[in-house]
C-alpha cells in the first residue's frame, strides 16, 4: 500500500469530480505506475471547483492534475511523469535503447493519436449529451475513434501488450481506451477489449483505482 | 541543406495535401529538428489519398506521417522521434537530467494539453467550415483554446523559450500554435505571437518549411 504520508514522492489529485469521471482522472496513471514499482507516494488533494494557487501553477501551469514533486523538483503531464518513473525503474520501461524508444512511440501515440478523438467523444457524451451540435457531430467522431481502434487492433493482433512486454505505453493506452466503456465501440474489437481487461486485472491497477476512488468526498456538486 | 538521397535517416512525408495544410504537416517538426542539428535526411513521399502498404503500417501503425527510419530501426509519432533526436544531440534537449525532464513535460503539454483543443478548432474551421454543428460548437472551443493560451502566456511571461533555452518542447509548441494563424486568437497574446515569430525566424525552421513545401505537387485535389 504505497500511499504514505511521509513519502518523498508527492502527486496531486482531486477531492471531488462528477460521477462519470471517478476512476478516470489522470492521477490514476501515476498511482498505477507507482504501485507497479512499489514506490510510496503521498497525495495533495485539490478541489477542482476552486482557483489554483500561484504556487500550484508553478508546478502545473495549466492548473490540471496530476502534478508530481520529488523534493524541490516538479514535473507535470502524466506522460512526462511516467517517462521519469520509467527511467527510474525497468519494470515500467525497458533498458534496451530500441525497445525503450518503441515504447515511447506507443506512449505518445496513446496521448496524441488515440486520446484526442476518444476525448472528443467523451466531451459529447459526458459533458454535453443533449446539445444539438453533439448529435450532429457524434457519428463522425465515432468513425474517427473506430478507425484508430481498427488500426490499433490490427497492430495488437494476438499479442499481450503493444510491444514485447508491459510498459508505460500500455499503462496509458489502457487508461485511454477504458474511457470508452460507456459505448459499445470497444466491445466490437475483441482483442482490444481483452487488452483493456488484462490491464485492469493487474493488482497495481486495482490498488490504484481504489486509492483514487477513496479520495473523493461524496458531497453534491 | 540536409536533404540528401543517400542519408542514413529517412522520414516520410506527403506529396500532396490541401492548401490549408501546406506548411503544417507534422514531418515539418522532424525536418526542423534535423536542420537544427545539421543531420542529413531523405524523404519517402506518400500520397495521402492512397491506401498505405502493409510495410508502411509496420513503421506507422496509424498510417500517418511522419515515420522515421534509421537502417532497420523505425519510430513513429513526431514527439517520440524528437525525443530520439534530442538524445542524440544536446542542441535539441539539455543533458542535465532535471532540465531534460522539464523540457519533456513541456513537449507532452504541447501534444496533449494544447494541441487537442487547437486541433478541434482547426477541424471546425478548415475541414467543415459551413457545418451547423461547427457554428454551434465553435465558441466553446475558442474559449478552451483561449484558456490554454492564457495559461501558457502567463507561464512564458517575458522569457524567450518555455524553459532556459530552446528545446524540442519549443519546436513542437511553436508548430502547434502557428496553426492558429488563420484566427485572431494568437494576436491577443502578444508574448505568444512573438514566441511563435521567434521560432519561425530560426534558419532551421525556414529551411525545413521550404523543403516541405517543395515536396508538394500542384495537381488539383
Amino acid at each position: 500500500m504505497p500511499v504514505h504520508p511521509e513519502a518523498p514522492i508527492e502527486i496531486s489529485a482531486y477531492n471531488w469530480v462528477p460521477d462519470f469521471a471517478r476512476g478516470h482522472v489522470r492521477d490514476l496513471r501515476l498511482r498505477w505506475a507507482l504501485e507497479e514499482i512499489g514506490a510510496d507516494y503521498r497525495v495533495r488533494l485539490l478541489d477542482p471547483r476552486k482557483e489554483k494557487t500561484a504556487e500550484y501553477l508553478l508546478a502545473q501551469p495549466f492548473g490540471q492534475v496530476p502534478a508530481y514533486w520529488e523534493g524541490s523538483f516538479s514535473l507535470f503531464e502524466s506522460g512526462a511523469i511516467l517517462l521519469h518513473l520509467g527511467e527510474k525503474d525497468e519494470r515500467l520501461l525497458p533498458r534496451d535503447a530500441d525497445a525503450r524508444k518503441r515504447a515511447v512511440s506507443w506512449m505518445i501515440a496513446a496521448l496524441n493519436s488515440v486520446e484526442p478523438s476518444v476525448g472528443e467523444l467523451g466531451t459529447i457524451d459526458m459533458f454535453d449529451p443533449d446539445a444539438e451540435w453533439g448529435k450532429q457531430r457524434r457519428p463522425a467522431v465515432v468513425e474517427n475513434v473506430q478507425q484508430r481502434l481498427s488500426q490499433l487492433s490490427e497492430w495488437l493482433g494476438d499479442k499481450e501488450w503493444l510491444e514485447e512486454r508491459f510498459t508505460i505505453a500500455d499503462l496509458i493506452m489502457v487508461t485511454v481506451l477504458r474511457t470508452l466503456q460507456h459505448t459499445d465501440i470497444l466491445a466490437s474489437f475483441g482483442n482490444l477489449a481483452a487488452y483493456v481487461a488484462r490491464g485492469e486485472k493487474r493488482p497495481a491497477f486495482q490498488t490504484a483505482l481504489k486509492a483514487q476512488l477513496a479520495d473523493f468526498v461524496n458531497e453534491p456538486a
